[in-house]
């Protein structure tokens, strides 16, 4: 079954997915961090039950997997990082098209998560939310009449709601104007890093934008609000990218990269990620004969683990590297 | 006609070319330095006449081509960087395939010169002989029993012959061994030198090895000592390659340098040095479906000048290095 990455949404020229992520608890247990293995299990159980088999959802104990597959699903934004951290007790619903996921026992009992590409809030929203309802139809969840679903970490508190829109923003980055951007939608109760290489400098020109605000605010006004700017920053990046596009020097870098990713022997993840930025920015800017989907598709396969996950062994960098580079030149 | 450097010779996978340079001065004269420009024309007459129609050699007055046609001549080694710097009162005669050239009133009087593609000595100094024997029927040349031919710089004097080999040494500069190389060359009266790019350091990987010495050694001699050492560089500079075509570190360079030549949009003379020595590296060491005739006429095509001369006016460096990228992608 294809993978939901592997097609294309609304906006797909600037924003290349949205997900939507609740978090829940049981109301008779108490959050993970205070359960045992045998208690999660348990709750690994319940939870099980209760997911509708309509739902067609995959039940994946993370302890079978292994290390390469954990990190390949984190890989793909399946699962958070944290999730992948450690497998204690920790299972995994999982839909074929990897759209549909629900993490049991990462830091709240459920998460549950959809992701579609383009711009899709209120789709991706409907589909966790047949679910989030399908669910507590079994299950009580903790809930406050005043302070909405109870999670660990205060900041979930309320809807529980995390919606998050990844943005391929090349031009805005070559001008530099992520830094104001951060600072105009943290205004508006909105965060925005990079969706890779936290920590170091956001590879691939790919940014998440997400809500902040989880309580006193409903989930319909926290995806308006997000939707509204995410509007806002893709024609900002599109006016950038006409203006940018008209330049040699520009054409130039996207030339290049598409000459090199096409002719490589070896191509380490950030070299790539950094090349295949201008590749997909020059496919949606009509200079390459490319389906932006091309790109998108490789951005999360050639990941490290990804690639690992494929060859059904742990590769060495160097092993990596070149095996990126095959797969590269085979897809451009 | 075809120019001698579209063609190939012996030894091409590392010669590029030959040249023999030939130093005279009319007993009648003093040395050019010495003359104004009305004596020097009265020179450029005597040899002028004494050159035979059969030659077909073109006459030239420098002052008559714009500084880039000049430029673009020094570019090809048709003439002397010296002579391209003035004018005044200097001439060449030249062949249709610029194989066969006589620089007028450059230091000397005359700087005959033949230059072939490959190893070519033998036939480079045949060629060379017979023209120079030709004119000296004509004219008296400044000549000293004991000394040989009288030359303006005591570095000519003897033989007044300086026969240079142009090799393409991509393996041996990577692995770094050009200056072992100089200090063993220079033991046996020969010097080696980038040929493009004084100074700086050397473009394309292209250096010329040169006798130093003329006086006290025959023609042959000389000849015979620069063949033998140019074949050892050869055989070395060919392990040296074998060596690192099998790793795919080298083959990652040439592809890729292969892949940026064919798909840039603005390529400096010294980046498309690089990458077209390392394309023709790849092209002789059969990694790449390229003719090593098409990196040959590209490095000197290529140069600053002769795209000025192409162009028919004097380019902005950044129309040159768009002019250059639009070409090479053309020709590769």
């Amino acid at each position: 079954m294809a993978k939901w990455y592997l097609g294309e949404g609304e906006q797909s020229d600037v924003v290349i997915s949205t997900r939507i992520r609740l978090a829940r608890n049981l109301k008779q247990y108490p959050f993970p961090a205070r359960l045992d293995t045998k208690s999660r299990l348990a709750v690994n159980e319940v939870i099980r039950k209760a997911v509708p088999a309509s739902a067609g959802l995959r039940y994946i104990e993370m302890k079978t997997l292994t290390q390469a597959q954990i990190v390949a699903f984190a890989e793909k934004h399946v699962i958070s990082p944290e999730f992948a951290s450690s497998a204690d007790g920790r299972a995994l619903l999982l839909s074929a098209d990897e759209e549909l996921s629900v993490m049991l026992n990462e830091e709240d009992h459920i998460r549950l998560q959809v992701m579609l590409p383009g711009l899709a809030l209120e789709q991706a929203y409907d589909t966790a939310d047949k679910l989030d309802t399908a669910i507590n139809e079994q299950v009580e969840y903790a809930f406050d009449e005043r302070l909405g679903y109870l999670t660990q970490c205060p900041t979930n508190l309320g809807t529980g709601m995390r919606a998050s829109v990844m943005l391929h923003l090349p031009a805005l980055a070559a001008t530099n104007r992520i830094g104001a951007l951060g600072s105009t939608v943290s205004k508006l109760g909105l965060t925005i890093r990079g969706a890779y290489g936290e920590g170091t400098a956001p590879m691939g020109d790919l940014y998440q934008v997400s809500n902040q605000v989880t309580l006193g605010i409903s989930e319909k006004a926290a995806m308006e609000n997000l939707k509204t700017i995410v509007l806002q920053i893709a024609a900002q990046e599109r006016a950038a990218r006409t203006e940018m596009l008209k330049t040699t020097e520009t054409q130039d870098l996207v030339y290049r990269a598409y000459g090199i990713l096409k002719s490589a022997r070896l191509l380490d993840t950030r070299e790539f990620m950094e090349l295949i930025s201008r590749v997909r920015f020059g496919a949606v800017g009509g200079l390459l004969p490319l389906d932006a989907k091309v790109p998108n598709a490789l951005m999360i396969a050639m990941q490290p683990a990804n690639l690992n996950a494929r060859a059904g062994k742990n590769l060495s960098a160097r092993e990596r590297d070149e095996l990126r580079a095959k797969l590269v030149r085979e897809a451009l």
